[in-house]
């Protein structure tokens, strides 16, 4: 693997859940494997658990991290070709990737959606263009339209909780004040699809995420429906898709509560607003999952740094 | 000791203190109890001294440390129970703090006063927040009621510079054009108090420190009769107590002088704003402490980082 | 040598371009040499490569960077002497050095110019505050008049792409839109005054650099004349000097273009504005050095680390 840029990049999604917990019970027996090498963490956006998860992982495998917040450490980056740069960009995406890549010898990038612009969300502009000029490899920190590393996490921690063969899996949406990306939501679905689960999708009508991701996967708009029998919910809010960008409905009646989840896992990627997205009592009950999900970050980070570093 | 969040959590200063001066000789000597652990070192407002020394004291004892600027790298986060969150704080101090624990070995935090909300101050908000939910032990980097790091610290460097068995020591309070904290006059006070000096505080009428913290303490509102034969001079600015938050009086009488403290060693906590605390020939002259101070901060930084990777 | 704030604090450039091409050859060969010792990385303004850079030439030689922020992070620092500090500034550049001293090894230091008080950027204040009063050796970052870890870079550039024995190197102005500062153009002609090349100058006029720093090095109004028969053209926009930090010119006509340079290697510190200060096609062709100085930043301050270190 060169590359960690979507779920896709992840050839046996059983393999690497077991890979990974194998190195959950030992961290540190790949201590050599990244001595002397560095990770550049370039965050276009803020961050905190795939800040210090990424970071922790890179130092799980004796790699010296080093962050860079672009906008507030340096200055404007131009993604556009042939612009003449007279305006608020300083250094264009060409010379940043090559020039990054000479000292660190893996990047990871986050770098969200405009929530505006659709094409240039779905071209994955910040990413792709990192892939295409840096001569190191590349790790996706959550990008326009997914969050392989949260997807990956995912996996493992459904694969640690269930209790069946089979599980029903429940992706619901949730209120939301924020428009927000549908990174997460993209990568989680393209990740269970995967998985030998049992997989639903509920949202208000409107809230379909994109129908090259969802594929056959059902989506229902009857949330109360969909959770029937479910054994995870994985609640997540995401702006409108079809009115792209766009905050449709923002009534608390999708929220998730106890009474509508019974006895299924929590799931979710955090950061969360708390009665909002889900009330006190499902994160502060016994089958909240988020804390382990939290955990199971460094986890995922530290498996797809050490697949490149063997590969490298 | 599992947490060190205030000066009381030292159980036996004079012994701390040797033990401090002991690692000051040798600052290397535990670099391997450390190792592969991580500290996380969280600024919900600036530093540099603090920023600057624990890391220092971390390294020195094999550890990785890894800094963040909470709200500037992540987000608002909120620490009141039962919020409905739609406002502008985006994630909880439960899930936040146990996630961060799920990263780093030790925690610790920097969060400053409202000065608006004496309650609020009072009950330590923040960092009790971290002590309550954080799973790893949390070390206050200067809090809204303390900053014990710092008074660790200048138990530290009085002790190595006394020349009689007990000196005299002030407190004095000193002008500012800023409301300022009470944290690193409060715990001043609480650790002279532990130690064997005859100790008194000075500052003008409505600037008394909480009487909860000073206790029995002598005060006096005349600067020229406490300073009398003072061995020790510590300068600090408060805000006033009585009147929470305030700035009663910006008069440059109460600045500390040569003239004034005579032969007196002179100590302050920096940063310090020379010629309106202090003037210039006192930093200048050869009875100043204050760099001795500022490198004795690594050393009580190490210590408590030493005796918490012992416990752990 | 226990400072590097100028390029005359290289002894002997030949010597130590020959040294720098071996640790490029061989970077973790002193990885032992900064063991537990601190690089100290200050930046009072942005920077992308320098920040990274000199953080992988610690590391390759097993230091620990800290990196801060000094406006972000903590406060605004006062640089004049006797000042009653009653305004933004927080902490007087004497402590801060001083103290900074305590924690770090070796300090390095990025300070622009105002563009504005030209006696105050001459003085170099910030740069030469820090020499005066740390206890431990300063590294320039990019001062207010120089930056001669990028001078020193170019000299190992041009060295490792020189055709012939004494081979012409042109220094070209070009348009920018911003007024900036003229410490690179500064650095890269005292570094090719060392160096065994015939150089010469081309500027607008009103764009004439500080003649005490140019000398005798030829200046051409006519940037086609310089331009002539040259191997390296070496690109940067400064503001006028005569005119102190103004904008003279905007016009494109010197913007650097393949047809203007023929065969010549293309060289700029970067970032750089495409189209505004050099057309695409050069950037993107084979005549265009600017990645390798940038890969070579690592291994000019690497050398200046190893002088420091070995010194200490």
């Amino acid at each position: 693997m060169k590359n960690y840029t979507h779920i896709n990049d992840i050839d046996d999604i059983n393999s690497w859940i077991k890979e990974a917990k194998a190195l959950k019970k030992n961290p540190l027996k790949d201590i050599e494997l990244g001595k002397n090498k560095t990770l550049g963490l370039l965050f276009f956006n803020s961050s905190l658990r795939t800040r210090l998860s990424t970071q922790k992982a890179a130092l799980n495998l004796g790699m010296n991290p080093i962050v860079m917040n672009v906008s507030g450490d340096a200055w404007g980056i131009e993604f556009l070709d042939g612009t003449v740069m007279n305006g608020n960009t300083a250094e264009h995406i060409k010379e940043a990737a090559q020039v990054v890549s000479q000292y660190c010898d893996v990047i990871a990038v986050r770098a969200f959606p405009t929530l505006i612009e659709k094409d240039k969300d779905e071209s994955e502009l910040v990413l792709s263009s990192f892939v295409k000029y840096a001569s190191v490899p590349i790790i996706n920190m959550e990008s326009a339209t997914g969050h392989p590393l949260q997807g990956f996490t995912d996996a493992i921690t459904i694969s640690e909780n269930a209790t069946k063969k089979k599980p029903k899996v429940v992706l619901s949406w949730a209120p939301h004040i924020k428009a927000l990306p549908h990174a997460v939501g993209n990568s989680f679905v393209q990740t269970m699809q995967k998985m030998d689960v049992e997989f639903v999708i509920t949202n208000p009508e409107g809230y379909n995420l994109n129908p090259e991701i969802t594929k056959d996967t059902p989506i229902y708009h009857n949330q109360k429906e969909a959770l029937k029998d479910a054994d995870f919910v994985y609640t997540k809010n995401w702006s409108s898709y079809d009115d792209y960008g766009k905050i449709l409905k923002t009534d608390s009646d999708w929220m998730i509560t106890n009474e509508k989840i019974g006895n299924a896992k929590f799931m979710h990627c955090l950061p969360v607003r708390r009665n909002l997205v889900v009330e006190d009592a499902v994160l502060d009950g016994e089958n909240s999952l988020v804390i382990e999900q939290a955990n199971n970050r460094t986890f995922a980070a530290q498996l797809v740094l050490k697949k490149i570093l063997e590969n490298g």
